[in-house]
């Protein structure tokens, strides 16, 4: 069997955690050496995620940076924005390669970052260099990266249909509407009263309308890949389900444009990318749930052009794309331990 | 006590019918007097319906029309459409007044019937005449009149907020996208792949994009209000929850508006009226579900007004508005039953 | 109109209280003066509770006994179990009427009480004295109570059934099975992670074996009806849904019964009670949701008794009870607003 | 790269073959040649599940049995019962071994099937020969065995602690209750009024108290494991969650027994087992969806031993089992493709 690579997982206890763990078990050239969290006394991993027993028996330890780098090559990132960049500034100082699961190196400026994160930058000096972990757009950059900054969940669902229909110039950058729509699992693993369970289920509810964190993120990142910036008017729904997110996405076209035209536009982007599928039905999140695929539809209504896209935010939308760019950045098969 | 209004109900195997009895069997006024069905031998409505064991007596019936017209002075038909225009038209043409669940007398003109509905209209002469029973907009009319059209779930959704925003001429009307999502008893209780538990539990799709039935009645009847027929992209989603539909509605408005002038409109409009909701916060569908309540709220974000309109749909979006219509039709307050 | 009964809630921002409030809401004779709570500044109610808004209009007060009693002619405890017996034991010293949620004046004996709620009873003088709110079985004592102990939900469950049941003579006592399945909304309004719903929801565990707290309460309850201390083995699960009881219930029979027999002591001893339905068919917790029933029936399995008996948690399991109390100590029709 | 196992897929429209499918696309040394259905016009699967476009590329094809073993080494049959046992016994006579999903050959008893089952046997000769598919029970037979009859959801979840649980003769025979409940995909594809979502999301019921074919099934392999055949009392009940049987087993012990004791019973029988767990805490069916795994515990209440065990319909119970079964069958590591 080949060599593998060493990883470290920080804050473990959370649901993107869990999944990378679950999908790294599969992955035939990663192994994890360590999972961290601020816990006390290093309880087994599964006594936090009892779906581990027998799966996965690491302690879960209070590290510190050295250590991390001393026992894994690449280290994932689940830490919450702020204590992420601390952590990830350290550990990318000190030689090991990081994919960061926080928003916190995915903008290229600090004052956008201060204004929708209301704090300033811990590491405001990688902000421009970092590597924004979506292989479908970035993968030139991301091969030899020391780290990445992996995408968040909506902004994935909207970015890749956005980035080249974008870029094609056939649409009014200026009318754009990401009506999203996640499953709970998004909110994290911190009970809280909205995703208290008689609150949430059998119930739907937009949030944040207007001022969702993923808003400058979309934006920016369709920016640097299409060279021009797009106004996004995003609301984001909370969904009763534990996975997935559907994105309806509206654009007006400068000019009358087909179906066939517009679909060829994602075609000609993703034809040949393994996560991607361009499909003709109306897909339902559930087709995506548990894979790291991302299923994109289009239709023309009334001269708008209307896009559906799905995707799993904990898969694609998270742990899946992190082994993505893992897989990226150390030269496997980009599909490795993904289908 | 004071008399009671003999009512029957025909096509009583199905949800809205449910939900209609449970109302008026609380209403000081109405008297259930007969439930009408194909099944054969008279099975009590409730072996069909079992929680209505002990609350409602009655067979299912395969009654004639004089039959239903002397026993009732009102007539609830919850049938499909064309199967109900056929009955409804014998039903008023004997002297009983009708509210019809079903979409075949909300339109105005029966090529457009045609044309969404796939047949020729059943009764197209009382196309022209039929009241459409939203008492917020068309509270006049219902009073005296014989026939009342009962609205669409989603229609309701996006009409109310509509209505009076269209009608102050301060918004494009050919911009306007109704992004609506919808619990799953709004499909019927007919089994079917798409509805089955495994099928849309834990997931979320778009259905019908471009070509749902509520689309033309939206525009015809923002029209009817407003003096102007605006043009709707509508996007309706399944949703995995038994109720509720939140409308998610993006406008153009003509010059800037403020959050403060928009919804000094909707409260001009609505301010009295007992079954609208303005809240400032931004509403679940659970906050609706079980009343007649429907809650709207807006915000401006980038200029564009975002409303957010939610409902029960098998209450204010079916039963309930029907029992609202009942009431208008007899002269009682309009509230009687309903909260 | 008759004359309205002054009514207060104590612990409003619960789910069992905003139940009472919407059934209380459409009750002809009680009418809600005050709604406590420890929350600063007065909040209305309808900031917790969205869905009141503009149904009741009350601030959420910190109210002194004193000033409840004097507001109020029966008081409503909502209060968590020790806290209630704090309160409760004052409001009735003043003069008020109490229905009592909490656990603090079900059981018979200070001891078990210790035992099974881990600190001595606030309030332990009263506690021989004290009726137990379940109308069905000790209707008699409700009617001039000055306290009455609303039932546990899993209690109800249980105790409808096996009451009689016992009763007869003709079980053992000593082979008693109760597997209990609930909705998440019994587990109250403060987030948990167990509750958290990507926790909960698409999952079924069993919790608290061997030590609920309802267990006692069964036993005794059934005991004073029937003269003999049954022993319960009692079971219960959380399933992911917001409300409904199902308990599976295995008695074993002294000599061989048959499925008439059994059913015929349910019939004697239920009847002509209003609210306790005995159906054939196998119920499901949909049937009772949103009413003040208990639907019940059996088979005989292998020589065993199989009962199964369903309920809403909310409603006939705290609410509805309370409301039931509340007419019985009223002299009013029990079913009055309940049905 | 080793060689690869050529499998067939026999009825492949329903959920137990797409979680197979895709099990065999992880798989290392299976490849799908073939998935039948009597679909005209060898639509591609994916039309029928929306899951596997781009993952596999079959079209459903109407193929004779010659075709079939032409094609595959070894045949998965998800064919109900009784179609079942026609295809299967054609497939097994001309060559291919056979994995069977259905009922078909897991009695030993023609006269038992007729009597669950309510036809005749299709194939009685085959009934007394064939092996029943639980490894962790009887794994020798399997190695060698032609045709495998792959156990029931539920019956699993029974039998794995039931059987050494009684060989260890410490337990009653006649005193043996198994309450379960499981999510809705058991109930299969096809559209019914009881899996419509509105009516059994949000609800919990029993059904088919007393006469669930999975009891013989218990009974009889327990006995063949045991020496001695039980009598089980059933209760199976549908749960609002796609996924996940939980069963809770009531046995009582000949003489006192501790919880250390009747663990040690099931370590011995099941410590090296790498699908069995035994853990500490009570497992929730969500620790195991997903995954080939069987959770159990156990607890001593009242002098009654309580076990709890769970599983994933949809893989322990049926589709993991199948492909841990392939894997004895061709000699592969049993975990192959299942972790």
């Amino acid at each position: 069997m080949a060599d593998t690579i060493p990883v470290a997982i920080l804050g473990a206890t959370g649901y993107t955690a869990l999944e990378l763990i679950k999908i790294l078990l599969r992955h035939p050239r990663a192994r994890i050496v360590a999972v961290t969290s601020r816990q006390e006394g290093r309880p087994p991993i599964s006594t936090i995620h009892p779906s581990l027993v027998g799966r996965l028996d690491l302690p879960l330890e209070d590290l510190g940076v050295e250590e991390i780098a001393a026992r894994a090559a690449c280290v994932f990132s689940c830490l919450p924005h702020a204590a992420s960049a601390e952590a990830v500034s350290k550990v990318v100082a000190v030689g090991a390669r990081v994919v960061d699961f926080s928003a916190d190196y995915r903008l290229d400026d600090p004052a956008t970052y201060g204004e929708w994160y209301g704090h300033d930058h811990p590491d405001p000096a990688r902000l421009g260099s970092t590597v924004y972990g979506l292989p479908e757009l970035f993968r030139s950059g991301i091969g030899s990266a020391r780290l990445v900054a992996n995408p968040g969940c909506y902004a994935t669902a909207a970015i890749l249909p956005l980035a080249p229909l974008i870029a094609s110039g056939r649409f009014h950058t200026d009318d754009i509407i990401v009506d999203a729509k996640s499953g709970v699992s998004g909110a994290g693993r911190s009970p809280k009263l909205t995703t208290h369970f008689p609150e949430c289920n059998e119930s739907l509810s937009a949030y944040n309308v207007g001022r969702h964190r993923h808003t400058p993120e979309m934006e920016q990142v369709v920016a640097r890949h299409a060279g021009t910036r797009p106004e996004v008017i995003f609301t984001p729904h909370l969904v009763p389900m534990d996975r997935g997110i559907l994105a309806t996405i509206y654009l007006r076209p400068r000019a009358p444009i087909t179906e066939a035209e517009a679909t060829a536009i994602l075609r000609t982007a993703y034809g040949s990318e393994p996560f991607v599928r361009l499909v003709d039905h109306l897909p339902a999140t559930k087709d995506c749930v548990g894979t790291n695929f991302c299923d994109i539809t289009l239709r023309v209504v009334r001269g708008r052009v209307l896009v559906i896209s799905c995707l799993d935010n904990l898969v694609k939308g998270a742990s899946g794309a992190a082994v993505q760019n893992f897989n990226c950045m150390h030269g496997l098969p980009e599909t490795t331990g993904l289908l």
